[in-house]
C-alpha cells in the first residue's frame, strides 16, 4: 500500500484546478548538470546500467527532489527502452548519442518486430517505477513516460540521432504502408508499457513526440498525431480512483496544438518558440498547458532569470492550468544553483493569497 | 551594360503579378548533390578558395541552372563572408562546419570590430557576383545574399555551429547591451555588403535568419527581426530601373510572418512546417510567399514527389506571389535526377493555360 499523496499540486493544476501556486517541475530534472547525479552515473558505468538498475534510478529520480523541492518526479529512464526491448540492441557511446544495433531497413524486419511484454523484456523499468513510487512516499506525483511512436520510429530507421532524417522520411514518403505498420507496432507496444507503469505506481503518464515538428502539417497528423490519439485512447486513465492526467509534448509543435488538445490528452507540453498567451488561445480549454522558459534563460544572470520566470508566468496569466517547465530539457552545463533561482522565483511570483 | 532579362517570372512573382506559371529555384542550388559541383570544389581544394574565386564561384552557380533550367540563380557564397573580413579568421574543416579563429568574447571584442567596407576585404564577393551577372548573359536573374544579424551573431559568439545556442544566449539574457551593440554592428555591415552586391549586378536580395526561430517570440522580435528591419529600410530597393526585390527567411519562423511582412519587405521565405495556406492567412497579401517543399520529400519516389509538390501547389492556390523552393536547402545525398523531377512537376503542374 503507497502512502498517500501530501502535494498534489501537479495532478491539480493538469486537471485545471484553481491551485495555492503553479506547480513546478523540470524535463531531464535528473541529469548531468547535477554532481550528484554524475557520481552515480560514474558508479553505474554507463547510462542503460543506470537505468536497468531500479536501486540507482530510483537514487537519481529522488536527487532534484531532495535539491529543489519540486512537485513531481519523473521516472529516470530512455525513450529508446522500447525499441531495445524489440530486439534492436542499443548502445550508447560516450558523446555519441544512442545507436541501434540492428536497425530497420525493410518491411521484412517490421513484420518481424515483436511487441515487447512490459513484464518480461521491461521488468526492469518496471521495477524502477515501484521502487521509486516507494521510496517518494507520497511526497510528490511520479510521472511515468515514453517517446511517441513517430519519435521512436525515427531512431529505429535511423539507427540512432539525426541531421535531416533522410532514412525515416525516405521511408515515409516512398512506402508509408510499411510506415503505418512500423508506427502501429510502435503504439501498441507504447501503450501496454505505459498501463504497466501505472500498474507500477506511475500517476501521470507524458508522451514525448521531439521530432514530430520536424514534419509538415499533413504528414504530423498523418504520421505522429495519429499514434499519439491511438495511446490517449489506449491507456489507462485512472488509479486507486484519482485521474492519471497524460500530457502530450511535440517539440516545435505550438501550431498543432488545437489538433493535439482535440486527442483527448488532459496536458500540453509547450516549448518557448510560442508565447503562452497564444498557446492558450490555440489549444482551447479543454487542456492544461505546460512550459516553457527557453532553457538557455539558466545561462543568464540570476536577475535575468527572474525577469524571464515573470515574463513566462504574466504570459499564461492568471488563468487556472499551467504547470510550470522549462521548453525542453535542462541543458547538462547549466549551474544547479541557476536552477534553484528559477524554482524559487516560480513560487514566490505564483504563489496566491 | 548587361544583357536585357529574358526570364522575369522570378522578380514578377516576388511583384505579386499574375504569372504563366510558378517560377523555382532552389536554396543551395550549387551544391554537393551535383557531380560537376563536387569536381569544381576538389579542384578549388577547400570550400573558402571556391568561394573566394570569381571564375569558380561563377562556374558553380551557373551548373544548376544549366542542368535545371531554375528560373533565378543565387550568388555562390557563404554567410560567414562578412565576420571573417571582420578579423574573425574563418575556417572550414572537412566534416566539421565553420569555424572562428577569434570568436568574440567580450564587449571590448564587439567595440573592436570594424564595420568592413564591401569594395576593399569583400571585393571578391563583389567580383563574383559581377562576374555572373555578365555570364548568365540575361537569362534568369541574379539573387545576391547575407545571413541575418542575429544569426551571423550566433556563429560569431559560439565559435561555430552549435546545438544549444549556449553561448550567443547566455550573453543575450546576461549582457543585452552588448548583445545589441553586436547586432546593430552586423545590420551595419550587412546593410552596405548587400547595397555592394546591388552595385556589382544582383537583381534580387534575400535574408536567411537560419537561427532567429531558436527565440522565444519576445526575444525574436528585439534581437533577429528589429535588425532585419533595419535591413530592409537600408538596402537598395531599385536599379537599372527596376525594382530590387528582398525576401527573408526565418528557418522555423512560420508563427511570425505577420510580423515578418510588416518589415516592408516583398518575399518570406517559408519552411515546410507551416501550410502556405495558412502562411498566407499570416503574412497577408503584401508580400510573396517562397517555399515550402520538406527537403527531404526527394528521398521519395518519382510518383510521391510529383504528389508532394502538387499538394504544395495547392495548398498556395491560384493567388499570384509564389516562388517555388524547398523549405530549407537541399541535401547533399539526394539523387540530382529526383530534383529533376521535382522541377519538372512544378512547371506542368503551375503552367496557367
Amino acid at each position: 500500500m503507497n502512502a498517500p499523496l501530501k502535494n498534489d499540486l501537479y495532478l491539480r493544476a493538469l486537471n485545471r484546478e484553481t491551485v495555492e501556486r503553479t506547480p513546478v517541475w523540470v524535463m531531464r530534472q535528473a541529469g548531468r548538470y547535477l554532481p550528484e547525479y554524475k557520481r552515480v552515473r560514474a558508479q553505474a558505468g554507463n547510462f542503460m546500467n543506470l537505468c536497468s538498475n531500479p536501486e540507482l534510478a530510483c537514487e537519481v529520480t529522488l536527487q532534484p527532489i531532495d535539491r529543489f523541492n519540486l512537485d513531481a518526479a519523473i521516472l529516470f529512464s530512455d525513450i529508446l527502452t522500447i525499441p531495445d526491448a524489440m530486439g534492436l540492441e542499443l548502445t550508447f557511446e560516450t558523446g555519441e548519442g544512442p545507436k541501434f544495433g540492428k536497425p530497420i531497413k525493410s518491411r521484412a524486419d517490421v513484420e518481424a518486430l515483436p511487441i515487447p511484454d512490459p513484464n518480461d523484456s521491461l521488468q526492469y523499468v518496471m521495477d524502477a517505477v515501484s521502487t521509486i513510487r516507494r521510496e517518494l512516499n507520497g511526497r510528490v506525483p511520479l510521472i511515468g513516460f515514453s517517446g511517441s511512436p513517430w519519435t521512436l520510429a525515427t531512431y529505429m530507421v535511423e539507427g540512432g540521432g539525426s541531421k535531416d532524417f533522410s532514412k525515416v522520411k525516405g521511408l515515409m514518403f516512398s512506402d508509408p504502408h510499411t510506415m503505418h505498420a512500423l508506427l502501429d507496432k510502435n503504439a501498441q507496444a507504447v501503450v501496454s508499457y505505459l498501463n504497466a507503469q501505472v500498474e507500477a505506481g506511475a500517476q501521470a503518464l507524458m508522451v514525448f513526440d521531439t521530432w514530430g515538428g520536424v514534419l509538415s502539417p499533413t504528414n504530423y497528423q498523418e504520421f505522429s498525431l495519429r499514434y499519439m490519439q491511438q495511446i490517449v485512447e489506449g491507456v489507462t486513465r485512472e488509479a486507486d480512483g484519482r485521474k492519471v492526467p497524460i500530457t502530450l509534448f511535440t517539440k516545435s509543435g505550438g501550431q498543432w496544438l488545437d489538433l493535439m488538445a482535440k486527442t483527448g490528452c488532459d496536458g500540453l507540453g509547450v516549448d518557448w518558440t510560442i508565447d503562452l498567451a497564444d498557446a492558450r488561445k490555440r489549444a482551447g480549454d479543454s487542456v492544461a498547458l505546460q512550459g516553457n522558459l527557453d532553457p538557455s534563460v539558466l545561462y543568464g544572470s540570476p536577475e535575468s532569470i527572474h525577469a524571464e520566470v515573470k515574463k513566462v508566468l504574466d504570459s499564461y496569466g492568471d488563468a487556472p492550468g499551467h504547470v510550470f517547465n522549462l521548453g525542453h530539457g535542462i541543458h547538462q552545463f547549466v549551474n544547479p544553483e541557476h536552477l534553484g533561482v528559477m524554482v524559487e522565483a516560480v513560487r514566490e511570483l505564483s504563489t496566491r493569497p
